[in-house]
């Protein structure tokens, strides 16, 4: 890096998870971030600036509108955004801007057209975040721990309803997807996690795997359960997978749930610290082949495993590294899922996710609602 | 627009909205949209292929994956998402593209190497998406009659509980902001929407108008209720902002909440289709400056009324027009937010929000919830 290159971001921090974890300011607004010479400075409207001071872990803040004064004694007639943080820069003698792959193409010319020189950083933008620390491990777990209790709760009227018709009957009523999800959702809610998009589905449904699913659960097929909640506190995520079916199941969906286990457990075998992600996801495609499971496209429609093993989680529920096909090294304090599934249009899907954190050695797995597929 | 420029974007839609309204399918990982010819065409992941053919309102859903092969056919050893929209649009043979303002500098900048002339449309990218249909409005209104319910609801311990020592009690225990908001995001999610963020202040921390609120809730000061939450099923936002007093407030603080309601009626009476909306926030700025209310930095922090007036709502809580200083037009079918507030720290803070729909000759008013300050 030239000595004299400044790191610059723009954006709201509650959409922008880089912004959040170097500034630790959460603000939905876009507001601007300069590092110049390792020192933090923010520049914010007057609505934020007070709040920013009392908050944000950063050296310096700056008023946006005081900066727009200034580019206006400087010469410019309607000063906007950008003319202020020129006017930053330029006080400061910087000319060259380091900024994320996903900074604004529009505010990126603009800067180039000013004269400034913008070098973007390829994901991810700080490398010190993939690699979690004790304090955000903690974080993990606790939002992983109101999540496996959310599902628990989540799980009564299937395990105490009846089947019926196909159905499953509580208190009277089919049970549905959208009760089970309002059920999660509420009690994570109480306990301060925000579950958007969780997904809670049945029989066909579960053949796309990110269907939300709708309507009554199915008795005698496959339920999926998989909720990824973010703390509003602490703004980590969790996320776990499970799979159900309420009855008694067909001997080849059982083997293919134990089957997926087996997989799971063998991409854990192969994850440690420095060892590509491609490998755990190569064991789990090598056995499910072994085994018969048929993976592509049939009759205009995927079959079988066709995403990856897993993802990095933290502030953002996808973020690097991938445990994929692709060449991400897992490095010890990465926190990823591992999470195999396959679906069959006809048959159903099955999918189960964990989280664990890369260690020298292998993996701590961080996840502990039990896996039973069947449910009585 | 020449007559071969494509329209591209890549992103994920549950965070983007730009990607949601063109495309109708959510999705939270990136995805690549290109419009060519009028002719929309999405290209995903096999994770996400079949979901989207079952539910995106696009015209063609092309396999990323399948592209990749292509592109490796055509050459390219180790191809990449890029490498594939790069031989979808030479199969179509488009070498123009229009982007958003906030697309990647990244992506823009490597599509450039690679030939492609990119040019930036400012925001908002969409001249329809901030002209709401029937439609549209009717989902806002549903977001906001939900969100007046969870208000109601939250109020019921502020209004059942007695004053004590400062503090307002209820069933033993001191009010919180903490318990107020439990209450509110819990109703809300029971009810589809997800209330991120939900302000529940009161004193001191009211006069940073995006502090959340912590703590137990004092009476015999000014209380701010801000809830803005979005339907997780329709996507669509609401706004809505009441500010309480439990106990009998000081003459000054009823003048105060009294004034306030006066400029935002002040600010409606001024808008309307093809006006600008600095307007109406000169109008309440006027009003407030001839009233004494002074606005500005004194000892350090910011006094008075020192944020815009309103802001468009829609798939986002914060979009396109801004009511302030700006220069943006008001037009038919727009729908904003009117939130005058007066903040003094030592005397607390005060504001009021209604969401309006412009029309051609002044404002509809979606907002139901009464306005009264004093909560004996």
């Amino acid at each position: 890096m030239a000595s004299d290159e400044a790191t610059l971001m723009i954006a709201g921090s509650e959409t922008d998870s880089d912004m959040l974890y170097d500034t630790g300011f959460l603000a939905p607004d876009p507001f601007i971030y300069v590092k110049i010479r390792g020192r933090k400075i923010l520049m914010l409207s007057d609505l934020e600036i007070d709040r920013a001071k009392a908050q944000a872990k950063v050296h310096t803040v700056q008023s946006l509108s005081q900066y727009m004064e200034k580019a206006k004694s400087n010469g410019t007639r309607n000063p906007g955004t950008l003319d202020a943080l020129e006017a930053l820069l330029k006080e400061r003698k910087v000319k060259k801007l380091l900024v994320p792959a996903h900074f604004g193409v529009a505010t990126a010319d603009r800067l180039r057209k000013k004269g400034f020189r913008i070098r973007v950083k390829p994901d991810p933008f700080h490398d010190s975040r993939i690699l979690k620390t004790e304090d955000e491990i903690k974080k993990i777990i606790q939002s992983l721990r109101h999540t496996e209790a959310a599902i628990k709760k989540g799980l009564v009227p299937i395990r105490e309803g009846k089947i019926r018709k196909g159905y499953i009957y509580h208190q009277g009523r089919r049970v549905t997807s959208e009760q089970i999800k309002n059920i999660i959702n509420t009690d994570l809610m109480q306990n301060g996690l925000i579950g958007a998009h969780t997904i809670i589905s049945s029989g066909e449904q579960c053949c796309e795997p990110h269907d939300e699913g709708h309507g009554p659960i199915r008795a005698n097929a496959t339920i999926i359960f998989d909720v990824f909640p973010r703390s509003h506190k602490t703004m980590y995520y969790a996320d776990i997978t499970r799979s159900f079916f309420k009855g008694v199941a067909p001997a080849h969906l059982k083997k293919m749930y134990k089957d997926i286990r087996h997989g799971q457990d063998l991409a854990m075998a192969e994850i440690r610290h420095n060892r590509k992600g491609s490998i755990a996801d190569k064991a789990i495609r090598d056995f499910f082949e072994a085994e018969g499971y048929f993976t592509g496209l049939r009759d205009g429609r995927m079959h079988g495993f066709f995403h990856g093993t897993g993802h990095g989680l933290g502030l953002d529920v996808h973020e690097a590294p991938r445990v994929s096909r692709s060449d991400d090294v897992l490095r010890a304090g990465m926190v990823v899922t591992v999470e195999p599934g396959l679906y069959y249009p006809g048959l159903g899907g099955i999918r189960l996710e964990d989280l664990v954190v890369v260690t020298r050695t292998g993996v701590r797995n961080l996840t502990k609602f039990p896996k039973v597929f069947e449910i009585p």
